[in-house]
């Protein structure tokens, strides 16, 4: 089966305590499809600048994603900068450009029109809910969004949350989006806005996905995917985008989306990011083998697997 | 096997947006002894004032905790008051009263001699490695300690670090410990010091138990144990020491204390600290059964199973 994903590809400028890079490429679409693609085929819907050229069209070239959907605008493309500190959970942005990005209206090529599963990244929720609505086809769909439009387009936002079928934020969003800083009655409320699922990503914690009451099957507790605790934290940038590649590339590449898969795709998200902090950019994501990726997985599965 | 566990018996004031209590029965030891005394018999050594009557003593006899190791002195016992906001992660401190625990000698009754299991609470380093050395039949020691004892007595913290088996503290205090910011290295220059397994409590999402190359068996990875998502957290006060008594009094109830052992040892600390925040002070600790706490680990387990 294959996926679309709707979102940004960009160029990124980053500094960790590991060292620094100036203009790779980034974009949440990017890692996105790059995990996605050892599962499944992946289309990418994105608007690019005049920069993006051979190059970089061969990173997505080579791991075989589908790049038709990706717009060439006058201009340049969205550019990114950011620092991290010792404490890497957070980036301090040094400056954010969104040059051809402003303007991003998606537009999905009649050749997607046959997809099934669908990745909205984080950009507008309207912008959002339009792709989902012009997309007959599609079974089932996951999103992202951020404090930026949980606070600044709330009711946008609402009408997106009633489309999708999986959310993924983190804690803090999670709470901000519920009004609720206990984070179970949050998970609650953010599923009464319309979602069948939460995932709620915990950084090097893992993740919990939190079960709309009788969705997908039986039982109400919910389930928790570790994070494998890594000595080489290098970039931290992308790995959330990397857990939705991951979460999402395993379902639509089975059969149905039952309970039991969509907590084994909990922890191939936890691998797929996992492995994204270990270079710097998308370094990392384009070099893996399937091999070490279920390798990966079984060594999460024992880090919390008693006998 | 008996555990015996020395540290502070406390009356708390504590506030949280659950409400507030007001001298209630606390401090590590007792936390402590109440979770481990589901799986094992527990002593006690604390130093209490001329405040604690029947009505205290009655809380550890009920639970057949051995209290003969607890001092009474002249004066008032240790009270602490904390004041939790909405984020329930941090207790801001209204005052401590050290009152009798200023003072605080432990001394070992003859009676004690022949125990095995020790938890070391979270006491003045050298206390803390003057009971170990007292204590010639102790085959395995746990051990507790604070940011206090960190900055301001490293000395001494490293000298009882090299008489422990086992190190149980939080992600801020192993990384303080350490002078490392990644985790995974902290926590390996931590067992440097001396400890075979170190246990780092992850609050909310759990806890993580690291070992030392060749301790307790084969194998290099460490184990995580979720923490089971909690609606209604009313006083997080004594969670740790809950979390350490149903660590240490679980292992102490096993035959040996293999790494299997450590690892459902990890699941039953987590569960004792679940219970523990449920009510106010220690009261949900008072009233429970085994049968409730292993129902409460089929859920932890099953919260990360894959089928």
């Amino acid at each position: 089966m294959s996926i679309l994903v709707v979102g940004s590809v960009a160029f990124d400028d980053i500094t960790s305590p590991s060292g620094g890079v100036k203009n790779i490429l980034g974009g949440a679409a990017t890692y996105f499809s790059l995990a996605a693609s050892y599962f499944t085929q992946v289309r990418v819907v994105a608007v690019v600048g005049e920069d993006f050229g051979p190059e970089q069209e061969k990173v997505f070239q080579k791991r075989g994603v589908d790049t038709r959907g990706i717009e060439h605008a006058r201009g340049k493309s969205f550019h990114w900068g950011g620092t991290y500190s010792h404490n890497l959970n957070e980036a301090k942005t040094d400056f954010t450009h969104l040059n051809v990005f402003e303007h991003f209206h998606p537009r999905i090529p009649r050749e997607y029109d046959d997809t099934e599963f669908l990745f909205l990244a984080n950009i507008q929720p309207t912008l959002q809910a339009n792709v989902r609505r012009s997309m007959n086809g599609v079974r089932f769909t996951g999103c992202d969004t951020m404090n930026y439009w949980i606070q600044g387009t709330p009711k946008e936002l609402a009408e997106t949350l009633k489309l999708v079928d999986v959310l993924l934020i983190n804690d803090t969003e999670t709470k901000m989006l519920a009004g609720e800083s206990n984070l179970p009655r949050a998970a609650h409320k953010v599923l009464a806005l319309g979602p069948q699922a939460l995932v709620i990503k915990h950084g090097e914690y893992g993740a919990t996905i939190f079960f709309r009451e009788g969705a997908f099957g039986i039982g109400h507790h919910p389930f928790r995917a570790p994070a494998l605790p890594i000595e080489e934290v290098k970039d931290p940038t992308g790995a959330g985008d990397s857990f939705a590649g991951g979460f999402m590339g395993y379902l639509a590449a089975q059969e149905e989306v039952s309970r039991e898969v969509l907590k084994r795709a909990l922890f191939y998200g936890g691998v797929m990011g996992s492995f994204a902090v270990e270079r710097f950019g998308t370094e990392r994501l384009q070099s893996l083998t399937r091999e070490e990726i279920d390798a990966r997985f079984q060594v999460f599965r024992e880090l919390t697997h008693l006998e």
